[in-house]
């Protein structure tokens, strides 16, 4: 229960915002596989704040740290824990009484009868992504010698849309494309129009959601369980467990809703290499939640940063009063280009251990 | 892995379509619990097919037989066991080597090498939901004396939409409205446009999608784990196991993506039974995947049933080559009438699973 | 939790002593194995009771009745689910309010706050082995075409000893030998001796308990995983779930106890076919939890069956004072004959799911 | 799998032998529990080598540092991480291609295909008892305020037997009475000549083996789960978990074996108090896998340490030949006295996650 995820690769994700450390457990991981450190590092900084005019500005060297499970430069079978030191934190911009509109500050003092470490929303945290993103970044150089990829990129922010990733012809350059931009879209129109929302939104002390289309491609037909553990629902837990998703679809997603069957079912062919395919993939990848093969298509809508400067209604604990809140401290008006490789890495971490429970992975 | 669901509340329904039965395990019910299985046998009724005039014509009582766990009326400790026998089946309706297009046929086939039951599409029939819906049934009765209540409806088929539960003051009549209703709507003009909708494509051989809400009310706070087995997540999961759901969201759902932070927040406040709940209820009732106390509130997309009776092209396993599919047997045009039981009793087995982890369930 | 037991094998076991009927769930085994059902009901009779005149004259055909999971003699990828029905039930035999000593009467009251079924000892009932030997049969049919052998026999009843398998050399032969006896011994000798013990003791209106020794060969090396999943935690859990086992130990068992290390430590050599063996093996099988391709050598103690015709001190709920009680019915004066095929049943079920697990399972 | 450990309470253990750290993460612990974390070092203490004569001179500190799960002292319900460094590692003493007979090293080796850090037996390590002693700790402290106690002394050595606890009236400070020692017996006695035992191995480059006997009292009737989550399977898993360990039984063991039901059986009776209690305890406190409210009582068989410095048959791998081995490091002569706290610990575990499984955990 609670901060673990998956089957045969399980995740644990430890600590708190102000705690001494954050980090990550990974089991499972299977043995005798190269991980390049600078290249998962890499990957921490495209997540890590401070980048950016749209960023938060507390910056954190996000340095990973490897205490265990790596013998050689390899895998070895042991548990893999890497942890990130807490250098920066700010305990003092947080009030333990009064909790942040949108945040889990009340819920969580619910939960834990006022126990819970209140400073930066403790295990809350969007800092927690930080050793999810370790995670993803050790499995995606695992899964990419197995043939599979994993891309994500802004599809929209505000009313300003992205281009869609094609859903049947989907290339690896494709796929890649958002992550080498700092700003992570595939149209760089789209990106600039952005930022310009995210800027409005800075000057005017509020912040703005978005949606995070994300693909895997090179999948083998079969992966998946059937019923409560199919594709959809187990990257279907592992996405929403990405803070600030309230919505996840697959394939055409929502659009489902009104469309006719005619225009919804995805003929099959055999192309030219005898590999059966669909002409669309309305379905995203997935059928009766097993993968069949084509471009697994996933959209998260991700809400508009729950701090803002501006005031808000809240209560005092305790008191059992109404009060006025400004949350201060440092913070992102929208954390849709942080959001991306976070995407990139939950993925990775569902696709391997999927790959796993199917026996499908190939001895390296 | 796979057919089951839940960890204290745990959920093993086995059977294909035209197996001798199908059937389900609840391991974990709270013991003492009186289970009135009129009630239960009614709310199957509701999902049974063959209803009315938008329904598949394939007539089935859909009689659960108890094999195990209760005792004198009420749980007992004992994994509880129902079977409904499968009576009314036609298997050769279904060809074996050319998969229905938006059907696991094919997923199922490379899944299990050709192994799979592919009459009626096997374990990944929409059937399976029988089992399902006794499970919910149960966990329901279960809840009522928990002061916790289930809800759904049919939001949207097609372009037609139907008016929306009411996200603060939602009541206990409003969510069992719809159930009332042989086609479940909130609005009876809404539910006539619907099956107007669904005459029309069935006239043209084809289907349509649509949209199911569901609600629950009086949910405690405090619900739900942090991280990867948050509300969302773990209901997440449960609904994508539904066949044919392709996405799912929380409160404003995807509509956060078009929100500012300023109008996204919930303002807090006590209410003048000093409990606190929020002004409006975007977050749907779950913030940091905890429960806040406010109705819990969730939308799925359904696709158009894949079934229909135009011509597909497909292709033929084993010959390696294309084909033309009509697909024969009996189908519904629209699935969401029978689908708004099968999300309350998804609802009913996850809050149930979670109130049971919180150790917030008290004895009858 | 509770009557759940695997990982990549999931056995959900359901049914009380006089229930509907009793079965099981088998969720995970492999695709397109094909289940001879004759030799499973063969398998199912070793277990049956009233065979002998030292089992309990119950007569039940234990006929099983496959509801699912099977398409054309295989498996199919779905949950197979086999019931057995409770014919020749004698509830009145049972005192509701007076706990039988040395069975689970008390411990289940208490759990359940009374609601349990306390009829024939309820979900507690030994005959609940019946669906775990069906699931056993079913997975030694797949595990012999792994090249992988289950074997068990009466290793002592009270003083009487038989001998024990060969812990390096151990034969298909030799590990069948004892099942193809009523009295499953490997000597002879030992086994009259042993039926002399039970017949005394049943004319003294007692019991008797002992010990059963099990085995498994044809293992490959590398099965378990570290730490709290090693073999003998895995097969030590579901060994420790078998009705009356007090006592599990592998290899020299307790007897290492008295053991120094260079006496116990089993040397390494490469035999003829260039395979690692050790010339002894007191490990049993396991070192570190992991397997090493010898013999799986394990050993059970069973208590004597707590049913005993004599008077017994007990007391009564509810009323608070202390009684007589004689316990009346049809029991074993030994339960050791029949639990030997539920040792083989137990170690089937854990094997393949190791086997599974690890990814050493070829298809066939 | 594999390095995991639990439900409610979930223990995760990580590192090797001479990795940079070793450390386990405890998840699911109740919030707002007080955790000393002198008492906390003073347990590990009594596992940390070099304490005397009979343990090994390798000096640690296992100083334990927090990493997260802890705010103003108490646990706040995110996951509690603890690290120990390793800091007096001698890679060089350990041969990589010469397994050590009675170790992991071939078997790991197996099963990881040669990737796997074999310096001082990797994640195999006894060392790797250091973080679950860390973990049993401060499950201790919380148990403790539930009027739980846990205590464990060394059974015998060799052939020295120390006395059993009492198997009905257990005290607390019967209970507490060897931790106390250095040398931890219940008899003086008895411990002086154990100490001898392991003298007289040690000068002869031998080790030797025994038994630990672990009990806990206070516990409330109702914990474990029927079939393969009662109480014996639970604990039986973790105890296997415990390196060395070859046997364990629970109340009167392997002694049932030669028992006749009227002795074996344990007569129910009212105390003063009003409690249901039995006059004689070989259940040894759980009657159907169900805690009865009597004392739990296991006892463990311990191999000798495997690590000797007489030579010894082995192999080399990839080369195909056999050869000697003298294994040279730092060794115990006999484990026993380190073990002990290390049963204490995972008894610790074990109970406290039946108690919050079973909703029996009550707030502090």
């Amino acid at each position: 229960m609670s901060s673990k995820f998956g089957e045969k690769i399980q995740i644990t994700i430890f600590g708190q915002s102000h705690s001494e450390a954050i980090g990550v457990v990974i089991d499972g991981l299977p043995a005798g596989e190269a991980i390049d450190l600078e290249r998962v590092q890499a990957f921490l900084e495209r997540r890590a704040p401070g980048r950016a005019d749209y960023a938060t500005p507390r910056k954190e060297g996000d340095q990973a740290k490897i205490l265990s499970g790596l013998f050689e430069g390899k895998t070895c079978g042991a548990p893999l824990c890497a942890i990130i030191e807490n250098t920066n934190t700010r305990s003092k911009d947080y009030e333990r009484n009064i909790p942040r509109p949108g945040h889990a500050d009340f819920t969580a003092w619910e939960k834990y009868a006022g126990a819970n470490d209140y400073r930066g929303g403790g295990h809350f945290s969007g800092r927690l992504t930080a050793p999810l993103c370790f995670a993803g970044a050790v499995c995606l150089q695992i899964l990419e010698r197995q043939g599979i990829h994993v891309g994500a990129h802004i599809a929209s922010i505000g009313e300003v849309k992205d281009e869609l990733f094609d859903e049947v012809e989907l290339s690896e350059t494709m796929l890649h494309q958002a992550a080498a931009h700092p700003f992570p879209t595939l149209s760089e129109t789209a990106g600039e129009a952005m930022r310009q929302v995210i800027a409005q939104a800075r000057m005017e002390q509020d912040s703005v959601g978005g949606v995070v289309e994300g693909a895997v491609i090179g999948l083998p037909a079969g992966l998946g369980e059937p019923m409560f553990d199919g594709v959809e629902s187990r990257l279907g837990a592992l996405l929403f467990a990405i803070p600030a998703v309230k919505g996840v679809e697959f394939g055409a997603g929502f659009g489902v809703a009104q469309m006719r069957g005619s225009e919804n079912n995805d003929p099959y062919y055999y192309d030219k290499a005898g590999q059966v395919r669909t002409r669309t993939n309305h379905h995203g990848g997935a059928l009766g939640g097993i993968t069949s093969g084509m471009p697994l298509l996933t959209r998260l809508a991700f809400k508009p940063t729950p701090s803002i400067s501006q005031p808000q209604e809240s209560i005092i604990f305790g008191e059992k009063r109404d009060t006025e809140l400004c949350v201060h401290g440092r913070h992102d008006p929208c954390i849709l280009p942080r959001a991306v490789p976070v995407v990139e890495a939950a993925l990775a971490i569902g696709v391997l251990d999927m790959l796993c429970i199917a026996g499908k992975y190939k001895k390296v």
